[in-house]
């Protein structure tokens, strides 16, 4: 294949369902021209609770399926697959670019605030195995880090509870603790693709001028970066192609997943896929 | 195999994951001297959002599990798949008998509150195929029912917020669209077996007076009836053994679970199975 030929396929985006969305319309905000191919592995959502063998297992093996459909980009649209199973994901997409959404984050958060105190709002996969805290204390030793894992947020932006009264007492209850440690972070980094729907709940809550850290947007903006880069950006002039699919639940993807990306979506316009 | 031998064999309990524990723990209070062996599948958890056939599959699979092991009773301890394959279940499992969950409390809250408005608490899946109100009305043609999907009160249970304003406020949030249609339950139906947790708070939340139908409690009624019934309770007077088995993640099986069981729980317990 050709420069031109790979200039023209998609970038694919895998998460392990719907969340990744966030990301999705971040990279279609951010690379209008560019077609997206989207896979939610909705059948064996969510990876946050599961193992470290199950979750390589299954990021592996969404990651064949968009490799199989030919892409010129991967991103892991999921922060439990990007911190448990990036490196394998890059060494089985060679010579396919494959950019996570912790690396962005974490670089975006040190750009923010060096030497900064920073909160991570994730699930309990991602804090478990602590990629946000190595990303970070990578660029900058000066930085701390604390890491919260916060799974009623997950259920919150599913439900479509995203304001009011209950987003923010559920978000203030996760915070409590660190008040007790006197723990103010500077920067409070949205470690799971769910997050950015809390985006302005996590606002309101949060101390005045903390910066709020979108890792969906980070990842697009790196991602675009990176196509540039490599001479990889499509040079068509009309607006990209989108194509989502599902493992399960088409029903559900298009109508939770129609929150995340804001905009309706018909079921009949997911495909559903085994892996 | 002779009556006396079955009659040791263990009650075989099936749940997508820790949720079922409330019906387990039903159990060993009503018959505390039988085995019994539990098995959440929690590698592919939650049921409650996936389509039919994996929902199918997977309890298929699941019921396979207990019975090569050997078991006198099945009790599908999950509202999601006793609505979606309990037949089929019984078809594979015979002649042992299978019981699942959403007969019991139907039952339960048709007896409660004859000729009764009944509200059913459940997930998605639970609502969507309408196990309950098939399940009531077959049995109370002057009933009325109506089902609520409130999957952020499984969040809440799994999370430990079981009970307090963050609890009462999302149990209130929940209620609401039926107060605007001036529906007022004789009965609330516990049609999750998270929800047997939240129980106070959502006692406290319902006007006076409205009988909560738990159904790991009346399951565990029915399995102690279906059992003497057929000669088939344990003689042995010491105290039944206990086994837990799961498909991913023991240790947060083991810490979520112990607040469903009422104890705490050691990871090395949990025997991790494939199915």
């Amino acid at each position: 294949m050709n420069a031109s030929q790979t200039r023209r396929l998609p970038i694919g985006v895998f998460d392990s369902g719907v969340g990744g969305l966030t990301v999705f319309r971040a990279l279609r905000q951010a690379l209008p021209h560019e077609d997206l191919i989207y896979l939610g592995d909705t059948a064996r959502l969510p990876y946050g609770t599961k193992s470290r063998a199950s979750i390589s297992r299954y990021a592996g093996q969404a990651t064949a399926q968009l490799q199989g459909r030919g892409i010129k980009l991967l991103v892991v649209a999921c922060n439990t697959a990007s911190a448990v199973a990036l490196d394998a994901l890059q060494e089985q997409m060679k010579p396919v670019p494959v950019i996570g959404v912790v690396e962005p984050g974490a670089t975006a958060a040190v750009a923010a605030r060096p030497g900064g105190k920073h909160l991570v709002l994730a699930t309990e996969a991602t804090v478990r195995y602590g990629a946000y805290r190595h990303a970070i204390l990578g660029r900058d030793d000066r930085a701390e880090v604390r890491e919260l894992a916060c799974e009623m947020m997950v259920s919150l932006a599913e439900e479509g509870w995203t304001e009011g009264s209950i987003a923010e007492a559920i978000i203030r209850r996760y915070l409590e603790p660190l008040e007790d440690l006197a723990y103010e972070p500077d920067s409070i980094i949205l470690g799971c693709t769910h997050f950015p729907l809390l985006r302005a709940a996590i606002q309101s809550v949060a101390a005045e001028g903390t910066a709020i850290v979108d890792s969906a947007s980070t990842t697009a903006g790196v991602s675009a970066a990176l196509l540039a880069e490599h001479g990889l950006l499509n040079d068509q002039e009309s607006p990209g192609r989108l194509k989502l699919m599902a493992t399960d639940g088409a029903s559900r993807f298009a109508r939770v997943g129609g929150r995340f990306i804001g905009e309706d979506l018909d079921a009949e316009d997911i495909e559903l896929v085994d892996l």
